[in-house]
Formats: structure tokens, C-alpha cells, sequence
């Protein structure tokens, strides 16, 4: 992987990564329906989208209604962007701007705009580490009232069983591969994989890790996140892995209504997919139901690479460690009683 | 890609491309089922597996009742397939070899095998050369009325729309995007696409290229297949690419009920995909049900890189080029009739 920006922004042309995204449709839908049911928000406002890409949503503010949008883009798709508007006729809306967003400026130095609006989400949210120029942007170029899109994330994590690194391999058509799929595993083991986790697979339905309002978080809020939790397991199974992903929420009058980008297991799949940690082979355990899984997970920036994160857990003996009140684990000697 | 032979072995110690191979359903189940069915054929006889990888063919054939399977693996996954035999109580039958299959020699010179199996085939069936090894296998080895698993192979190819590549892009979302579309195809267009061709894309059901027995192919019968054919359109739609596909024919003591591993766009799906020569925008046509389709298609194996292949196509001019006998395309004049 590409430690200096150079290869960042080059990677970023390598077109198949836009196809990619561009054929996602749970992440173009949210965002169009995020901007078209909040039209009324667009409606004669400026708009700057950071990191544009091709343009597309962009080109969906515009057909919303916005009066100028600020398509800045650093690769060289800015020059397709571009190509983009003048296709669908939009050039006398959206300006491209082939810059990083740190160069960037607006006509006057005064003035301000509305909406931000961007897809900088990566693999568990934060890989990448392209929020920070948002948010950059944001403190730069954002009117004291205005609106991001999205404008709240969160974090997820469950414990879960990982069959394709495990149970797949017991028996492939009568074969027993686990030779194979021990080295494929440590072949992997050093970092965290993209990969579809099914609902089924889940051992609980996801705690809260981060949360954050896009309105004021700050970048070295994203330095350093340590989450520690006791979860009580939801079923019985193999525990052989945590399970991370994410959601973003998109402004809207009223909060139940919003648009909501989940990268969830029991979400339509994203090119996200979710993000697994596996467990080592010796730290795999058959997890009976409400039996507790005690965890440290940590999230640290990379101090030489700051758009990479490394990711690291920790399980912790639940017989030591503090239970949160109310804890749903059977280890737990007096419950709170809910009355419905 | 890697033109040297070291690079072209290590590619193979990425264990990823073995699970890939592994999970490829219809690959699996056609030798499972072309070696379970001759079980007859395998049985108290000596195999070679060429090129054995996981080691999971030579398992099929020694659980079929082979008395002796020699697995011969050129890659660090030799050791693997060791472990993968004992883990199995295998060791007895199969025997595995770390070498290149050229340096391999059986116990004694005059030492000569019953049964070759191999999965060697690559993308459009030739990419990766690996037949070569295979044919000096059996040159080398072979009874003089041995076996070869698979033992007939056929290349298909067919006029087809390519709509990912084009129409998909002409409304994304309420956007047109064939300003990056053209640049994606630009990006791609020195080599054929690996990539999924439905049924319905085709329009025509695919015309027979080459077809060879593995019995007496000759390595340099593979260094250029040319091919010119006038092919009538079994249905109206966009020329967009031509989809090559390949089948592999098992032996059977019946040729009606032989296993066939197919890789047609009507077949399961398999890790080959198909593969698609896509035209460039200003040579695609709408052509009409009947029409002729006249081309000229050529592999040839690179001069510096015995495992690659150059493909190209010649789109030629149907009212200059000879038509077979008989036509379908409407530009024939008579006809055959056929009573049914």
C-alpha cells in the first residue's frame, strides 16, 4: 500500500476504483435521496463537494436545485468531471476545480458556502483518512450554519464467527484443507479483511464504538479511538472474529426521516462490505448464549502514515474486568427487572 | 504481469488465488465427478498430478483408488499439499513432489504413468501456458494408452453486446457518464476483459475456434491459432465485443455422459468468467437479427513470454470476405431447407 500523497491521489485514477463506486447502489441511492428529499435545503444555495471524483454528486445538487457547486477534485478525474457537467449540461452550475481541497479557495476570501457535501468514507470509516480534509474544509469554507452531508457517523463493532477462515475448510468436498486455510489465514493475519459478514453470523447485533457529529468533530478527535466493553453473546456459536461497520446519517427536518447509509451486516452490501478482525486460530472459542465476550479495541492513526489506521483488540478475562449495569451476561448475579 | 518464471511461481504462493480456485464450485465438482464416475479407471493405477497445488485432485484420485499418485508442485504450496495429504491418512498413495514438472523423474527411467490430471487452464484457456508442462508431462510419462484428465478442449467465441462497458453509463442515476465510461474502456482497452457475459448479451450462440485432443496436441500446434469466420446474427442488439469461452471434456467409457467443465456465459458461473475483446466505441454497430458478422481472430503466443498470448480481432467486410456454405445471414441468397 502507498504511503506518500502522490500515490494516494494516483490511486484514485485508476478508474475501475470509480466503477466500483459508481456501481454501488446503496451508497449512490442514499446520497440521492439524502440531496433530492432535501431539496428544499439545495434549493438556491452553494455547494462544495470535496473530493468530486466524476462529478456525480455534484451533478445531483445541481439537479436539486443549487444555484453553484464547487466540484474540487485533486486526481485527474477532475478533467472527466469536468466532461461530466458538459454532458449533462451543468457547466453553468458546477465548476470543477482540478486542486486538493488544502489549495483551494473560494473567489473572495470572505465568502462561505452552504453545504459540504462528500464520500470520503473508507473501509471501517476511517481508512484513508480523507474526513480530515473535510473537515478541513468545513472549518475553511462552511457558513457558522452549514450543513454537511452526511452530517452524523458511527462506528460499529460485534463479535462474530468467520466460516470462510474456519469452518469452510473442513471438509471441501471431502477433503479436509485445514493446512491450507491455517496458512491462508496467517498469510492474512497481520491485517484486518474486507469481507461480506452475514447477518447469521453475527454472535451479537453491534455495540456502539464511535459516534460523531460532523458539525464539530475535530481531526485529533480521530487520532486515537479506544473503546473496552463487556458484551453478552445474543446466541450460540463460534466466536473467530469482531465484526466492524459503519453508518452515516444525512441531514433532514425531521431526524426519524433521515437517510441513513448503513454498511451493516443486515444492510444491502455496500463495496465496503464490513471489516473483520480475525481471532487467531488458538483464540477461537464456542461461545455458549448470553456467555460474555470482554474486549479492548483500539484504533490509533498511523504516526507515519496518516490516512492508515491500526486496528488491534484485545480480549479480556470477563471474570476481572467491570460489567456494565445493566449486563445481559450470565455471569451477571441480580438484574434489573423491564417492565413493558 | 511477470514475464520471468520465478515471478510466474511465487503468483501461485499467494494463497488468495488458490482460494479462489478452491471456492470455484463448477471447476471442483467437474473433476470430483470426472474422477468418482471412472472410478473403474482410477483404480490400482499410478497418476501424475501436474501442477497439484492444494493437493486436492490428487486427494480426489487417491480416495477414487489410485494405488500411487505422484503430486508434482513447482510452488511453496508443495509443502502445504504435504500437510493436506497426512491430514487426511493420504500419505500411503499420494506422494508429493516439490519440483517444476520439467526436472521431475520417476523413480525409474522406464517408469511410465497411467493417468495425467491437471488443472492448467487459464483465461480464454491458453493465458498462462501452462498446457506446455502438461504436454512434455505426457510425452515424458504417459503410457502410450494413457489417460488424460481433461482430455479434450474446445475455444468458443461469440459477436456479443457488452452493456457494462457502454449502455450502463448513458443514466446513472439520472446522470450521464460516458464521459468516464469512454475513459474506463481507454484504460482497458490493450487487454481483454475478465468478465461476466449473460446469456442474453450474446448474439450468437458461439462458433467452435480451435479444438484440440490432449492425447496428440503438440505444444507448438499452440503458438498461433488463427481463425476467420462470417457468423449471422441469431438476434438484433449492439456488437460491442467478442466473448471467447472454452470447455474442457473429461474421458468417459461413454462420450454421450462425459464430464464437461463448460465456461460458457449459459454455464455456472466459474472463476474463468468469460473473456471479452471489447470494440472501440466508433466500431460498435446496432446490427439486425440475421446479419453478418465477419471477423478475423488471431492468438498468438508472445515471442518473450511463452505464457502470454496476444489476442486480436479484425472486424472484416462481409460483401468482400467468402461466406460458408450454408449461410444464415440474410445477405444469402439460397438456402438449404431443412425438414425436421
Amino acid at each position: 500500500m502507498d504511503v506518500n500523497l502522490n500515490n494516494y491521489f494516483n490511486n484514485y485514477e485508476n478508474l475501475e476504483v470509480h466503477e466500483l463506486m459508481l456501481r454501488d447502489r446503496p451508497r449512490q441511492q442514499a446520497y440521492k435521496r439524502a440531496i433530492e428529499s432535501n431539496a428544499n435545503l439545495f434549493k438556491d444555495k452553494v455547494v462544495l463537494d470535496v473530493g468530486a471524483g466524476t462529478g456525480i454528486l455534484s451533478a445531483f445538487c445541481a439537479k436539486a436545485g443549487a444555484k453553484l457547486v464547487y466540484a474540487v477534485e485533486a486526481s485527474n478525474l477532475a478533467e472527466i468531471a469536468l466532461k461530466v457537467m458538459e454532458d449533462n449540461g451543468l457547466t453553468p452550475v458546477v465548476k470543477v476545480i482540478h486542486s486538493k481541497i488544502e489549495d483551494f479557495c473560494l473567489p473572495t476570501s470572505a465568502e462561505r458556502v452552504d453545504i459540504i457535501i462528500s464520500e470520503w468514507m473508507g473501509f471501517y470509516l476511517l481508512h484513508e483518512g480523507m474526513l480530515d480534509s473535510v473537515l478541513f474544509a468545513r472549518d475553511k469554507f462552511l457558513k457558522p450554519d452549514g450543513l454537511m452531508f452526511p452530517t452524523e457517523c458511527a462506528i460499529y463493532v460485534a463479535p462474530c464467527s468467520v466460516p470462510s477462515r474456519f469452518d469452510d475448510w473442513e471438509n471441501v468436498d471431502g477433503v479436509r484443507l485445514t493446512s491450507f486455510s491455517s496458512k491462508l489465514r496467517k498469510q492474512k493475519s497481520n491485517n484486518p479483511e474486507i469481507l461480506q459478514i452475514s447477518p447469521e453470523e453475527l454472535l451479537h447485533s453491534g455495540t456502539l464504538v464511535h459516534w460523531m457529529n460532523l458539525i464539530d468533530t475535530v481531526a485529533q478527535d480521530l487520532n486515537e479511538i479506544i473503546f473496552e466493553d463487556v458484551l453478552a453473546a445474543e446466541k450460540s456459536g463460534k466466536h473467530q472474529g469482531f465484526c466492524i461497520w459503519f453508518e452515516c446519517r444525512f441531514p433532514s427536518e425531521n431526524y426519524e426521516e433521515a437517510v441513513v447509509l448503513s454498511t451493516a451486516p443486515n444492510s444491502p452490501l455496500t463495496h465496503w462490505k464490513q471489516c473483520v478482525v480475525v481471532l487467531p486460530e488458538n483464540a477461537c472459542t464456542e461461545i455458549d448464549n448470553n456467555a460474555p465476550i470482554s474486549f479492548k479495541m483500539s484504533m490509533r492513526r498511523r504516526s507515519n502514515d496518516h490516512r492508515k489506521y491500526d486496528l488491534e483488540f484485545e480480549l479480556l478475562d470477563p471474570y476481572v474486568i467491570e460489567h456494565p449495569v445493566p449486563c445481559d451476561c450470565y455471569m451477571t448475579k441480580f438484574h434489573f427487572i423491564k417492565y413493558t
